[in-house]
């Protein structure tokens, strides 16, 4: 007796049937569409990276927890695969100093996180980045902005939120008016607010700050709202050159996009250490899935990779969350099974059949012939199973006759073969 | 003064800019809509596969030499990255017993071999793969064999050669008949038959066999030819039970396809450990690049990682060398460096030109606008050197009129807005 084993896949990652493909697939060209109208071009990376490019670049916790690294069998390199693919970008940009500026690209592709898999988190997933390098300008996150909303809008996603913020607005406020010394960790309790409530995040500050502050940055977080007005309590209250800087850049960028689902929140800080001005995520707040897009202007990274600074702005798409989401939603339905359009049903003629076959391909039609030598049942039962929406039925009195009985739903008709393909094409109205 | 450094990529691995993205898009949709009218349908699965999913599969020197291998950080679990997509296909099978058979998936994605870089040959590249499981049909290896036809035909290949071959009639004829202990080694050797030449190949069999058994090794690999000629001739002289079964299986086979390109070749092997019955791959004959294709039947994989013993075959094609060869022949040329349709040249009227592009965008058109705060000569050229075909200025005069000035090669014209897409697209042509 032979000893089997089952081999599964690695925790949090997953293989993806021909019914969930066609879902992806179909996800991940409505979101190349948006891209490619809003100007943005495809750009490719590898998916392993030597471990320099990453070190330094995403905090310490993703650094020393997150990242999958691994030693170079051969040259003993450190390697890691990539944990997002904006650094990757920012490397890639370094090299190629000779790219016409602005430098507008979009990148759908893997990632790898050692994370606690769970509903939409997984430890390999796809990430959809638009990124814009060379513009230091507020028209570049006007038009991150305005791609997100485009998003949110094709995806028929009609209660969400865009919550805004400014790395100097942070700067601004906590460090500077509120002169807290330990600022990061204070915005890493901030950004678990969802998770722990107000009380719980009373309580943590209380361990950190006195209790004069906690009252006041419980109020800033108060504050949350539409942008301009709260922009004008902020300038009001801390009137510094970080508040004032911000301020008059985010009222640029808002000025040229609609604003209705924007709101500014001064306890969104995002946790990659690479910001340096506006921040932004997008929450989908029906059902309560989180965020589903998160972006923002990092400066200062590219330049780590060379000589020239550039400053650089992007958003990334969760298209996890997006898809399990719009599962939830009933915005996608599982329900293609192939992408075959017709499947032929060889009566004992498989030469004729083959022949019919290549007639249809060369068509355009995806066709498929019988593999297994079957009874015509089972062929029939097996096309049926697959939902192939036309099935042609080919048996000596067709070969003779050179034609062919097509069945579609209730309808059953004998065509000649000059016209087998516009009327199956009829039948699928394409 | 900041310490700058430079990251490149890992040995062997690329980035691929916009430019070679459009090309490598291309390809592969042509080939993904070749697959897709055969019948066959995406499947996706990690990069990351658990070791022992992997061991035993490839042979030796594939699994201690070229697999990315590495070790699970949290549970120090054995793990690499895939060599090919037909293991974990098998592996997917085992898994997913309710699959409607015969399952014929199509699968392009990534793939990791320590490999020695060189043209055409990379440590991370694309395979392209197309599998049928569940047929013991000789259909299904004309079905896999047809489909390279396809590909052959659609990329515009004339001067090729799809060697074949079958496992059975290499244990019939090498074992069997001549007797041969350690076959595996002269397969390897003749494997190389390219690399080293006959000379080459007649000295390293003579280390390893008696002059008369080499003799007669060199005699079988002159018979190279048409299939069913040396089908006959093996079949007269080595009339054993493998041979018989291969030679019935494939002359099958051959009768449902062109066999024009089809040479009958015992030297090739194929270094693969999983090939169970026939082998084929194919040689681009002018310009001299190898092997672009390659695959077999391999019946006892799937039965590796589970209860059910089901019989597979499939090809790869190589989607690399696909490309390298193309350029080289002038099939694909690398001129696109955008998708974008149409750029804006804003001057001055920065909340006009988000407008026009808006509408521009809705109708369908990849839109460009200025993100920089640019002069009229820098747009434009910059559109130009992105070579972006239509150019839109607008300024008060337009923005007053509700029109445009739309410039496409020699052609300049004043548009109204509500013509504006319309007019646009008959410059393009689309």
């Amino acid at each position: 007796m032979t000893v089997y084993f089952m081999s599964p896949v690695p925790r949090g990652m997953r293989d993806f049937n021909t019914e969930v493909m066609l879902l992806r697939e179909s996800v991940f060209s409505r979101l190349k569409t948006i891209f490619e109208s809003f100007g943005f071009d495809p750009l490719e990376t590898p998916i392993v990276e030597l471990w320099e490019t990453f070190k330094g670049k995403y905090g310490d916790e993703a650094e020393n927890q997150m990242l999958y690294y691994f030693k170079d069998k051969l040259g003993g390199r450190e390697m890691a695969l990539r944990y997002d693919l904006t650094v990757p970008l920012a490397r890639f940009m370094a090299e190629n100093p000779n790219i016409p500026l602005p430098f507008c690209r979009y990148h759908i592709g893997r990632v790898y996180r050692y994370d606690r898999p769970q509903k939409g988190r997984y430890r390999e997933f796809w990430q959809c980045d638009a990124d814009i390098v060379g513009s230091a300008e507020p028209e570049a996150e006007a038009l991150i902005l305005k791609l997100t909303l485009e998003v949110m809008k094709q995806f028929k996603f009609k209660k969400f939120t865009i919550n805004l913020n400014d790395r100097r607005l942070l700067r601004g406020v906590f460090e500077t008016a509120l002169g807290i010394k330990e600022p990061n960790q204070v915005y890493t309790l901030m950004d678990k607010l969802d998770k722990i409530g107000e009380a719980g995040l009373e309580k943590e500050l209380k361990k950190l700050l006195e209790e004069e502050k906690v009252n006041e940055i419980m109020n800033l977080l108060k504050m949350k709202g539409r942008p301009e007005k709260v922009l004008s309590e902020l300038l009001e209250k801390f009137p510094n050159e970080d508040v004032k800087e911000a301020a008059d850049y985010l009222k640029k960028v808002l000025k040229l996009i609609p604003t209705e689902n924007i709101v500014l929140n001064l306890g969104m800080v995002r946790g990659l250490d690479y910001y340096t001005g506006p921040i932004f995520e997008t929450v989908v707040d029906e059902p309560k899935i989180g965020s589903i897009t998160g972006g923002g202007r990092y400066d200062q990274l590219i330049a780590k990779y060379g000589g020239k600074d550039l400053p650089a702005v992007g958003t990334s798409i969760g298209v996890e969350r997006l898809i399990d989401a719009g599962v939830e939603l009933g915005l996608f339905t599982l329900n293609a099974k192939t992408t075959a359009q017709v499947g032929i049903v060889n009566l004992g003629v498989r030469e004729y059949a083959w022949k019919v076959a290549e007639l249809l391909r060369n068509s355009g039609l995806a066709t498929r012939v019988d593999l297994m030598n079957r009874k015509e049942k089972k062929q029939s039962e097996y096309y049926r199973k697959l939902k192939i929406p036309v099935l042609v039925f080919l048996g000596e009195r067709e070969a003779k006759a050179k034609q062919a009985t097509v069945v579609c739903g209730k309808s059953r008709e004998e065509v000649k073969l000059e016209d087998l393909s516009a009327k199956i094409k009829t039948f699928l109205g394409v």
